[in-house]
């Protein structure tokens, strides 16, 4: 997916959007990469967010796609437009492990209020990347909330 | 799904694979029911669990959903099992938003290897709940991990 | 989801969409009840519709899970609408197999725009019905076609 | 994905098995391409695969994508493998029209027991290719039935 934004100043909506996430703070992922339709996502793995088996919980693997997702369709919106998740599907592929998870989402099919898009996450440790999950999501353009 | 489970001590299996999910601290989910087939988990609402809007994050919401069916699988299954999630789908309905957020989740179809799930969460006011989300999602049985 | 329908008229617009659908015609499925944010469909089973077993393609069984979430989806709305899928999602439970395929579908949240349903699909034999699919479904409401 | 083959002869094996769908013959579709994790299936659209706006109807339009992603994960595995569809998830993006669908299946991750697969479907006419849906599917290897 290669369109063009409608919004040239998108980066700055998008990042200023991301930072009102408060859960992105609780869970130490940061916006690490953001183009037009597509967003990178990393979050270091921690002791606190697992599940039984001393991995990344597979809710949080999907809080970081689900944003993701949400910005790489946010991206693509005119200015004044937010975003919320319609639904999302993910199939866990192997353990969230490592020293951090990694998400690259991006836009499939841009609408003017209903988006679809993928993503893929990753356990990465030093150099090797893993892919651990992936997302298939409906993002649905709303009017941005006034400060 | 009223189907009689395989391990008549499910009950403190489930409870101590659900104390091992250090996310469920993090977050501050309790599981407040457990019956064969059945969970329920409660988390309270908190400001640091959320999305742009001041909503809790559909990630989180989906942590609760997806421990939740995982918790309702593994009690259907015999001593030793252990679980871990192949997918879920999520429907977002309404704003995660109120005192609590409640997910109860139940066993559709019990298998062998494969039991699929249903699971709905609620946005919880005092008496009042509305659905704010919606699961489907398939789970695996494997062995548990020693200790 | 027991709201009452915008249209009284439903039951006529429903059927007559439901006509419009070839390939319920192909397949021979019937639209066997209908009512405010509830349909039903039956098919009977046919060699021509197999997949390598013998049993109906998965994609059959969602051909008429799906057609029961959108006129499930459709009765709840204003005079005038038309219905699309946005998307779904199925689990295979059990061979889709016997005398027929029966589908239940119903709306979860019937919205203005977007409506969630769900619908289970039933392997039927004599008195015998054996679940063998479930969806999640998001329809969308559209201006109907004129004719 | 490029992983090898476990069975050389798979090509063979998938396209018997391709042929045993009868309704791929119902419907007119062929399996144009097989590679190692890759299928390629077309589709002639026609009046009587159609819902209500004259399109191919959404499930038509699923019934080539889960045989696609069945078997492009297939022809990973073993010899004597069969395959069954465990879940799948559509998007439909844009109306399923023009001369033919066509269907290009790739597995994402194969494994042992489940597959992950994801399939797109294109509405063609001429040289144009417009994406109408796609599929995330997890696939199941079983026993084939003996002959």
């Amino acid at each position: 997916m290669r369109a063009k934004p409608q919004d040239p100043d998108f980066d700055t909506r998008v990042r200023n959007n991301f930072g009102e996430q408060t859960v992105m703070h609780t869970i130490g992922a940061r916006l690490t990469q953001l183009e037009a339709g597509r967003a990178e996502i990393e979050m270091p793995t921690r002791d606190d967010l697992a599940q039984q088996n001393g991995y990344v919980h597979a809710g949080i693997v999907t809080t970081i796609l689900d944003s993701g997702c949400g910005y790489a369709a946010l991206s693509m919106w005119p200015a004044g437009s937010g975003v919320l998740s319609v639904e999302f599907k993910v199939n866990l592929l192997a353990p969230a492990k490592g020293e951090m998870i990694r998400v690259r989402a991006e836009v499939k099919r841009s609408g003017k209020r209903l988006t679809v898009c993928t993503a893929d996450a990753f356990a990465v440790d030093g150099d090797k990347e893993t892919i651990c999950a992936t997302m298939l999501a409906t993002m649905i353009c709303i009017e941005a909330k006034r400060s």
